[in-house]
Formats: C-alpha cells, structure tokens, sequence
C-alpha cells in the first residue's frame, strides 16, 4: 500500500479513544468521541465542497481547491473506514479487484 | 504511490477522449464525455450512498457495503481528479503534507 | 396550506402502491416501488444539483436553474415526507413554530 | 402561497445585510455575511442530515427527526431562493407548472 496512506491509516487508528486519542487535543479523537453521524456529516460536507471546488476551478483556473478537497474528503473516508475497523488497503483492494473484473481494463492495465 | 492507485489513474487517464477513450465501450469515458457536472453528481450521489451503507450497517452489522460504497467514492474522486489533470499521488502529497504539519500527528508517526 | 403544495402532495399521496400508484406508468410510483434508499438517493441528488446550479448561475447571471433545481428538492423532499406519511402541512407548522420561537424572527414577523 | 412560507420568506429577507440585517444578531444574516458557499454547504449538510435520519427513522420508528431535518432544509432553501433574489411562490409555481403538463398528474389533481 501506499506508505502516505498506511501513516495516515495508522495516526487515525492511534487517535481512537480506545488507544488513548484525547478528543480536546485532536480532531479526529474528536470525531470518534461524537460517533458516526458526526463523521458521516463530514463525508456530505466534504463532497458538497469537493462540488464547488471543481465549480470555482473552471472559474479561476486554479484546480488545487479541488485537490485540497479532495483530500478532505479521502481523509474523512478514512476516518469512517476505521470507525467500522476497515482499512484504505481494504479499499484498494476492492479497487483492484474491479479492475481485474473488467476486461476493457485489464486490457489497459496490461499495456502498463 | 500504491500500485493499485497508479494502476487505476492509468485506466482513467486512458479513458479520456483525447486518448481513444470510447463513450460507447466504457463508462468512465462515457462520464467524460458528459462532462464536469456528470463526475460531480457521481461524487454527490456516492457520498450519499456511504452514508446510506454506514447507516445500513449499523443494523445488519456488515460493513462489507461501507468498504464497497467508498470505492465507489474514491474511485469517482480519481475520475475527477483526472478531469483536473491531477493524480492520487498528488492527493497522497497533501495528505503526508499536513501529516507533517501537524506536531500531534507527526508524533504519532514517529512512533510507528 | 398552499393550494400547491397541498395539490402535489395529494398527487404524490395517489402514487403509493397502496393508494393504485402504477410503477410502469408514473415516475413518483417507481421510487415508491424501489424503496426508500432511491427516494434518499434523489434528496442527495438534487441537493448536489442545486449546489452546481447556483455556481453555474454566478457565472451566467441566469437563476432560473437554481430555481428549477430547488423544485425538484422540494419535490422529491415530498416524496420522501409521503413516504413516512409526513405532510408538508407539518414542514409548515415545524417552520412557523421556530419562528414563533425566536424572538428576533418574531419581532421581524410582527412588522409584516 | 402559503402564510408561513410568506412569513418566513419575510424574515429571511430582512436579514439580508443590504436590509438591516445584523450578523452578530441573527443567523441567517451570518450566512449572507458569509457568502454563497456558506448557504450552499448547508444546502449539503442538510440533505446529508435527511438522509441519515430517514434510516434511523426506520429503526427508532419516530419520523419525527425525518420532519425537522426536512424543515431545516427547506429553510436553507429559502436562504438560497432569497441570496438570488428568488421566492418560495416562484418554486410553487413551478411545482405547479410541471404538475399541470403531466397528464397523469393532472389527472389525479382534478380528481381533488
């Protein structure tokens, strides 16, 4: 798996509260303290402003809004996959999966 | 960068149409083809649908639909990001960014 | 109750299956048909809809899609409310209760 | 149109900033204050909201939280109507409009 993802997956399973993540020192300690609708809500916050970071890019030019929103909302992801004890290689996983069940992609895949 | 994340971006990057991508024979070139508003929807509609399967979970106690619903998200969120000509890896970037930004979290990454 | 709203909501009444609603024939009878995650589906929809058309509406000066996109909310939010055998009457009476509440909107009311 | 949606169209339209409206005093004049993306993530945060109390409506069997989540969003709703200069009539009038060109639905509203 990607190392990035990995280190984030693993700071985001340290700040449970189960293994000792305060929620007056860290945000998502935080977010599992209030439960899943407070990380749920995130996900539609996270979308919506995904929505209109890409709306402002055709505007200004500027696509990295996007890509900051972009880490929002995979960063939340996240945070929801551990709340139900997933994990992004999980995720990967099921991407490669797909890809491997799609002979349009494979064939792609296969010129890499 | 994960394989499998690189893997995916090259079949999207390939389903563009300025690189063959046939609306008829596949979907992302299809949503391509629809353009900006078509991958937005996407990204609005599988936010929604994860929080719809972790709220499903909670009562059936099968977060197998979480991990597939966030898939789906994540892999919406690379078409749009290709749309952008941006990349996982640059996403990836941001993340270990604010990793590094943040004291709490890089003490938690020390530890690892 | 407006004569609208109380009309579409008879009409959306009609469609239950219980009520006669025919799902080959009518597109309010269809989501009844499929359940509540396509009637929830919908309410995520358009609310993303509604976003992308107020950022498209800055850029083209034209608000009617803002307008026709928050129909289709209202619209399908009626759905939904029929689903759990809700009214907009009580959406009304919940709305005209919090400004009854507050005492800044009450103040504002009574200048009316 | 509807006395309470006049009413709360009303209040809503003395908060904006340009009528006296005072963002340290009233809610709704702290959304104008904010901007266009500030109403829009709520238009988002509130659909998400409906949805997930839609499903614990199916497992507590109290919709009660489906009508005020419903409210909260037409009420943001309204907001955005009132940051385009829009009306509530206008979106009944369209709900109107479109109801009177299906045949099927106008056929069950002659039937009230």
């Amino acid at each position: 798996m990607s190392v990035t993802l990995a280190r984030v997956a693993a700071v985001i399973e340290s700040r449970k509260l189960e293994n000792g993540g305060d929620p007056d020192k860290s945000y998502v300690a935080k977010l599992f303290a209030k439960g899943d609708d407070a990380i749920l809500k995130k996900i539609g916050e996270e979308a919506t402003e995904t929505v209109m970071a890409a709306k402002d890019a055709r505007v200004s030019g500027d696509a990295s809004k996007v890509l900051y929103e972009c880490a929002d909302l995979w960063f939340h992801s996240m945070v929801l996959l551990a709340r139900f004890d997933l994990t992004p290689q999980q995720v990967l996983d099921e991407l490669a999966r797909r890809e491997g069940l799609s002979g349009l992609d494979e064939k792609a895949a296969r010129k890499e």
